[in-house]
């Protein structure tokens, strides 16, 4: 029964936390845990935190690109070395916040923790940002107007544009709310990678060539930073 | 000894393809096949076919992310299923690419024909425009300057944010070399992406949800016909 359990996870899709939320806070027990897994978190922590102390906004990023229950059955170690982060405020219970640390540990995820703010500008470069990219470079190669380029590109895609492509051709409906509920944090990235490209073509077309050797060496040497695990 | 050989590979980076073809050309015998590797073929076979009509300009679009002899010895299926291409020209010798096909077929690859043109704005689709769009996410979440922020996203990026870096954080000769001797068809990818880009700029601030779910469906959808193999 709802009302026995210590700790409740709200794993519905981004549109439906809060109100999923609002639903069952009047069924919890006084000191019931309650958290989420949303991969936004602004929005979500601002409207459920005064309604129960006891919520702490929580991401774990594990996932697969399959959907569904077989799925998760299918991936028994999927919690295994993937982040989890929790998104406590000032108002937060420390009770709730170690308890649900506790949890993470067992699952034996890489436990984080930080603002609301922080977490959902950090996945806006590192997780929406690359969507919409990625978006956009199938939709432009679909431009191509002469049929026989498009076939022959088509033909030749490997494994190259697999990857850069792969995020791009997730999920809509989850694409689509990471853009709805995180807007003011993707549109930040999306300038900044706007301004980045927009240099990248300036560079070209004035054979500027230092300029792109030393961007690319750059992007080289930053990658590493971003890659902690082989997850 | 080089005038005693049938064909002859050049398999040198991109700028030494021509002086190569030039200087290896007065020693090889009458009726040997000339051909290169390069990923670009414009320049190239404009170049060489003048002064040996068994020259053919090649693609085999194999490799790792790995370098040097001891790759190739760690990788002896490297050319099955991959795409070998040929960018004969009207003046090309029909011996010289019949050859070439047979050596293609040995080789397992999968063979396709274009002009050199057709080749060049191919690859720049789907291999040299990944590199920049790569590249530029990378730059882009450096210019995070909330330190805080970017630890964290450096910390919570995953294979997502892998996938979509991962060319743009390779060879950065190979890359630079890729805008250098394909630019024209280079800037034209870069522009088209651009504008995709500026357009789900605009639709994300006019929080028009309808249209990016269109484009998210759409590049789920368009996704496959680019992926032929799982190599």
């Amino acid at each position: 029964m709802l009302n026995d359990a210590d700790v409740v996870f709200i794993c519905t899709p981004i549109n439906y936390v809060i109100p999923s939320a609002k639903a069952l806070i009047p069924h919890l027990k006084q000191d019931a845990i309650l958290t989420d897994v949303a991969s936004v978190k602004g929005e979500i922590v601002t409207a459920i935190a005064p309604l129960w102390p006891n919520f702490v906004g929580g991401h774990p990023m594990a996932g697969t690109a399959e959907q569904g229950l077989d799925a998760a059955f299918n991936a028994p170690d999927l919690f295994v070395n993937a982040p989890y982060v929790l998104t406590p405020i000032e108002t937060t219970s420390q009770t709730a916040i170690t308890t649900l640390q506790n949890l993470i540990e067992i699952l034996k995820s890489r436990y984080y923790s930080c603002s609301p703010e922080v977490h959902d500008q950090s996945v806006a470069w590192i997780s929406h940002l690359p969507v919409y990219v990625s978006a956009s470079l199938i939709s432009a190669c679909m431009t191509e107007e002469n049929p026989e380029i498009l076939q022959m590109a088509q033909s030749l895609a490997s494994s190259g544009f697999r990857d850069t492509s792969r995020v791009g051709a997730g999920n809509p409906e989850l694409g689509l709310m990471m853009a709805q509920y995180n807007k003011e944090a993707l549109r930040r990235s999306l300038y900044a990678y706007r301004q980045e490209l927009d240099q990248v073509i300036e560079q070209i077309e004035g054979n500027d060539w230092a300029a792109i050797a030393n961007l690319l060496k750059f992007t080289q040497s930053q990658c590493p930073a971003f890659i902690k695990t082989e997850s």
